[in-house]
């Protein structure tokens, strides 16, 4: 076929994907370009707008690496993440919400015992974390896997801090036979999402700000249970309610109580002022 | 705003670019959020086909290069450069129409004086090219800027060969002042788009073939005309009906005739067969 017009070109480009071994490929890719034609069809999209886009997404992709992931930063500023994340986690009564993963998790965190400081010294207000996992509306989770990460007093994850030479505010740990889990750590602080690149231009274009309130994030796996991924916000934080990666959800938002100077729940002798959260996880079952 | 579900996060998403100076940037994104996320609904896309996606993206913007723009190839696989050329190319009467610029532009080619053979010594069939151009539905266009840019008879550009230290098989001319162009060079061949990155994943994952038909590019400039960027194809091509970027017009397909060794229109002796191209191109007037 030949002499597409701006309305037969849809058509045509569908058809060219008719053989498409995998049905559910090809279902994607029909329904990727009747959208991505309706969008260019409704904002009648320039040749130097074209362009643009060509270029931010390429940009885009070049200075994501290891460390960085512009790519899911674009997605979770353009709702698409916790969109997908809402599609895919109809939760059952008693199991935790789930958030965006966001770019900073690393792959096999090392691994510490319960009661592990994972602030690693690092200056901050002490935090103390406790947690129960359990099997929604269940029994808890003996040795569930819990990864958590956090942003430091800067609101930097360590990737961000080539002054670390080892993970910092990262750590995996497993429950013990009850499913429960503590460790020490320092307050997180809300940051805004790196914003140097393209989606900083894209942010600041829009006017729009690039803040996340603070938060701990968790991914919580266990036999026989869907793994869980979200975050704990910090209650009273002023980017609750304007978060650019439209992540945050009432159930996650737990006060980080003030403690006074003491004795903490794990024996630890607190000469000042600390901080305790207190979370229980529950995972859905796999069907 | 907080807890979004799968239908509201839509409406919050745009309602974060509501402060957006640039009232067409506030258009653009609002109509690309609402139909992104009308696809991520509409296919119910899973979490590993989003990570997939992410991935392919990712993958796009980092094999890209000076040499290789896999962006613009996914755009061209997908329709969405003809589309936007179809959209912003309704042509008056007498104009040549338009086509797809593809991945192997190179600014600013090096001038060479009419009569050059661009193909400077490649094995190929001789071809001697002959144009006329004018202002669309009046008198010809003295000293249009003509670039000329074509596959070897391998299908390969100059950019994909290390071996060529020079620019190859692509040229800037002037025309004359009766807006005439000739210069020679070889045979254009077709050929597969470049598909050892992700858009060649994505055809051979379609069951979708990379190749297109021979054809030369021009991207003709003339002062108050709007530029024109176009492709003459081979006639007789046998992926005339396939093109797997949807360039083809029929009226940009022209017989590249066979001539008999002899002499050639600008007095140059053939010993053996050669090929002739003519075409006439007409440059829309700005408004």
């Amino acid at each position: 076929m030949r002499d597409f017009d701006e309305k037969n070109i849809t058509r045509a480009v569908i058809d060219r994907f008719k053989n498409t071994p995998d049905p559910r490929l090809k279902t994607i890719m029909t329904s990727l370009v009747d959208h991505l034609h309706d969008f260019v069809r409704d904002v009648e999209l320039t040749f130097d707008e074209w362009y643009f886009a060509i270029d931010f997404l390429t940009h885009t992709g070049q200075i994501s690496s290891r460390s960085r992931q512009e790519f899911i930063l674009l997605s979770d500023t353009l709702g698409i993440s916790m969109l997908v994340d809402a599609i895919n986690h109809r939760m059952p009564a008693g199991a935790t919400a789930t958030t965006v993963q966001g770019p900073f998790y690393v792959e096999n965190p090392p691994e510490f015992p319960q009661g592990f400081d994972i602030s690693r010294g690092l200056k901050g207000e002490k935090l103390f974390v406790q947690a129960n996992v359990s099997s929604a509306g269940d029994g808890p989770l003996a040795d569930a896997v819990i990864d958590v990460w956090q942003s430091d007093t800067d609101g930097f994850y360590d990737v961000q801090r080539p002054d670390l030479s080892e993970p910092t505010l990262r750590a995996r740990f497993r429950a013990d036979s009850q499913g429960r889990l503590h460790f020490w750590s320092i307050l997180p602080s809300p940051y805004p999402i790196p914003n140097d690149g393209p989606v900083g231009q894209m942010l600041a274009a829009t006017a729009r700000h690039p803040w996340r309130p603070a938060h701990l994030h968790f991914m919580i796996s266990a036999a026989g249970h869907e793994k869980l991924i979200t975050h704990v916000f910090v209650q009273g934080d002023r980017y609750l309610d304007s978060d650019a990666v439209f992540g945050v959800k009432d159930s996650l938002v737990r006060e980080y109580t003030h403690e006074p100077a003491g004795v903490a729940p794990d024996g630890t002798k607190m000469t000042s002022d600390w901080r305790k959260l207190q979370y229980d996880f529950g995972l859905k079952r796999l069907a």
